[in-house]
C-alpha cells in the first residue's frame, strides 16, 4: 500500500457531510484533514461532529496536506471551486452534475491537463445494488436480446426546498436523480449508439425549474429504453423493469425485490380466451405456469467505495479514473438533448460522438 | 317497447360469433337472422351453432327481414362492406378500427346520409369497468387536479397468427387493442385539445406490422398521458396508473384490482433519509402513514350493451347513437399521427380540429 492521500471537502450540505464520513472511514487511503462550508452552521456543525473547518476556501486550498479535494456544492458552484482546486494543485472529483454545460467541462479538463492532476465525477450510483443487479440479468444473457429497459425513481415529497429547487443553482430532477439514471442507462446500454431523445418535463409543484422528467431514448440497434424522476407520486412503479425477447425482468425497489419470468414454450399459442374489461382476448391471456417459469432475483451487492478506491489508484498509481471525460461529456450531451426536447416538444437527434 | 330490430352478422370469426350470441341475448330488442362468412368452415360452424348462414352476402343483404348489419371482418374489408351493407338500406356498425384512414370513413359516412341509414362503430371498451371505475375516480376529483394518465395492456403472446399479423390487412396493435386505448383516452381526457404525439413502435416478434406501441400524449393544459400497447411481456406494469395533485390511483388487471394513495399533509416534509443503493435520500423516501391515507377501489360494473341498446335508440327512435361520427375522425386522426410519428421517429403536432 502507498501512502494515504490528504483530502478534504468543500461544502458541508447533505453529500459534503457524506464524503467526509467516507474519507474517514476509508483510512488506509485517505487521511481526511477537514472541511470547509461558506455557512456558518455547516461550519460549527462539522466541528461539532469532531473535524476541522477550514476559516476560508483560501486555506484548505493553501493547506500542503491536501492532496486532493471533493466538491459538493451547488451545482452552479462547480466549475470555480473545481477550478480553483485544480490551480491550487490539488487532485478534484466533483459531485454530478460535475458541470452545467458542455463547455464548463471542457474548461474543467483544460485545467486538469494544464495543472497535471486527476480530475473526475461522483458518479456513486454506478455502484448501487439494484443498477448492478439488473445489469448483471442483462449480461448473463438470461433474458434473451433485451429491446426494452425502463428505469423509474418516484418519489412523493416534491423536490427539496433549497437550491435544487432553483434554476440559478443548477436545480431540477434532470440534474439531481437524472444525472444518476442516464450516466446508469448510457453505461448498461454500451457500446450501443444512441440516436433519439424524446422528454416531457414535469412541473407539477411549481417550482422554476423541472420536478421531473419522462424520457424516451432509441439506440441504433432498435433497444429503446426509458428512464422517469418523478416526485408527486404516492405509488410508485417498478425500479427497473426490463423485457428481452425469452423472458421480462422487474425490481421494484431498493431492498431488490423482484423477479424474472422467461418463457419455456414461446410456440404453445393455445390460449384460453380471458374476459378483459367487456370484451374477450386470446392476445392478452396471461400465460400457465406450463409454459413460463419464474426465478428469483440474486441481488449483487452494492459497490460503495469504487468511486474512492478507483480515484485513489489514479492519484496513487496512474491509473484511469473509474468515470471518464468522454462518459461526461456524453452524458452532459444527454442532458442538454434532455432539457432541450423537454422545452421544446420536439425529439432530438443525437450526435452521438462520444459514443464507446 | 318498439318492435324489435330485425339483425344480421357479416363475419363470424371470434368477434363475429360474439356480435351473433349478443344480438340473440338481447332479444327483446333485436331478432338475430343469420350471418355469412367467406370462409366455409366458419359457415359450417354457424349453422352448428342452430344459427341460419346465409349462402351469400348478397343473400343477407337481400333479406327484408334484417333491417341492422354488423361487420366484423379483417379491418381491410370495413370500407367495401360498409358501403354495401348501406347501400342495401341497412342500418350498420363496424367493428373498430372502423376504417383504415379517414378518407375511407367519410366514404362511409356520406353514403350513410346519402342512405338515411343510421351507421356507427363498435367501441365496446367504452364500457369496460376498468375504463368505468378509473373515469370515475379521475372525475370525483378524488386525486384532485390529474396531471398524467398512463394506460397499459401489456400480453406475452405476441400477436395472433391470422390476418392480424399482416399489414395488408390492416393488422398490428396499433389497429387492434390501441384502437380502443385510444378511444377511452380521448373519452377521458375531453374537453382538452390535443397537442403532441410521440411513438415508439415495436417489432419484436418480426411480424409485418408493429406488435406493439408506446405513445406519449400531450394535451393543451399539459396534461399528459401514456398508452401503451406490448405483447412480449412476462411480467405486467398495472392496467392504469393515474397521478393527481392530492394522491395516484393504480388498477392492476382486468379484475380491477388496485389502491387509491392520497396525502392527508403535502407540507409534511420532516422525511428521514432511507438508503438507496449506495446513496441516501431524502427527496425519494417514501412516506409514512401520517402523511398518506390508502383506500380500496370501487368498481364499477362494465357496461356489456351500450353500443347495442344506443344503436338501438338510434335506429328505432332517431336518438344520437354512442359512438359520433366526430369522435371516429378524431380516433382516426391520432392513429395517423400514431402510425406517422412511429414510422418518422419524430412528433407530430396534432391537429385537433374534431376536438368536443
Amino acid at each position: 500500500m502507498d501512502k494515504t492521500i490528504g483530502s478534504a471537502v468543500i461544502g458541508y450540505g447533505g453529500m459534503g457531510s457524506w464524503h467526509v464520513r467516507k474519507q474517514l472511514e476509508l483510512k488506509d487511503h485517505f487521511t481526511f484533514q477537514g472541511s470547509f462550508d461558506i455557512d456558518p452552521a455547516r461550519q460549527m456543525a462539522a466541528e461539532t461532529a469532531g473535524q476541522r473547518a477550514y476559516p476560508s476556501l483560501g486555506a484548505l486550498l493553501a493547506d500542503p496536506a491536501v492532496e486532493f479535494v471533493v466538491v459538493a456544492t451547488p451545482n452552479d458552484t462547480h466549475l470555480s471551486l473545481v477550478l480553483a482546486a485544480l490551480e491550487a494543485g490539488k487532485h478534484v472529483m466533483c459531485e454530478k452534475p460535475v458541470a452545467l454545460s458542455p463547455a464548463e467541462f471542457e474548461e474543467m479538463v483544460s485545467a486538469a491537463e494544464r495543472c497535471h492532476r486527476v480530475f473526475t465525477v461522483h458518479q456513486n450510483r454506478r455502484g448501487d445494488d439494484d443498477y448492478l443487479t439488473i445489469r448483471r440479468i442483462i449480461e448473463s444473457n438470461t433474458l434473451g436480446p433485451v429491446f426494452q429497459i425502463e428505469s423509474r425513481v418516484q418519489g412523493s415529497r416534491g423536490i427539496p426546498g433549497d437550491w435544487r429547487n432553483q434554476k440559478v443553482h443548477g436545480g431540477g430532477m434532470v440534474l439531481d436523480w437524472g444525472v444518476h439514471l442516464f450516466d446508469q442507462m448510457l453505461q448498461m446500454t454500451q457500446p450501443r449508439r444512441l440516436t433519439r431523445v424524446y422528454t416531457q418535463l414535469t412541473a407539477v409543484t411549481g417550482t422554476d425549474c423541472d420536478d421531473g422528467f419522462r424520457t424516451m431514448l432509441t439506440f441504433d440497434d432498435g433497444l429503446t429504453a426509458y428512464v422517469e424522476v418523478t416526485t408527486s407520486n404516492f405509488i410508485s412503479l417498478p425500479r427497473w423493469y426490463v423485457l428481452g425477447e425469452d423472458g421480462s425482468a422487474v425490481i421494484h425497489d431498493w431492498s431488490c425485490k423482484g423477479e424474472i419470468v422467461k418463457v419455456s414454450d414461446w410456440e404453445k399459442r393455445d390460449a384460453v380466451p380471458i374476459r378483459a374489461g367487456v370484451g374477450i382476448t386470446k392476445t392478452m391471456a396471461p400465460r400457465t405456469d406450463e409454459t413460463i417459469k419464474r426465478y428469483d432475483i440474486e441481488k449483487v451487492p452494492g459497490d460503495w467505495n469504487m468511486n474512492y478506491l478507483g480515484v485513489y489508484e489514479a492519484i496513487r498509481n496512474g491509473k484511469p479514473t473509474v468515470v471518464t471525460y468522454d462518459e461526461q461529456r456524453r452524458l452532459l450531451a444527454l442532458l442538454q438533448a434532455v432539457f432541450q426536447s423537454g422545452e421544446t416538444g420536439e425529439v432530438v437527434h443525437f450526435d452521438d460522438k462520444w459514443m464507446p
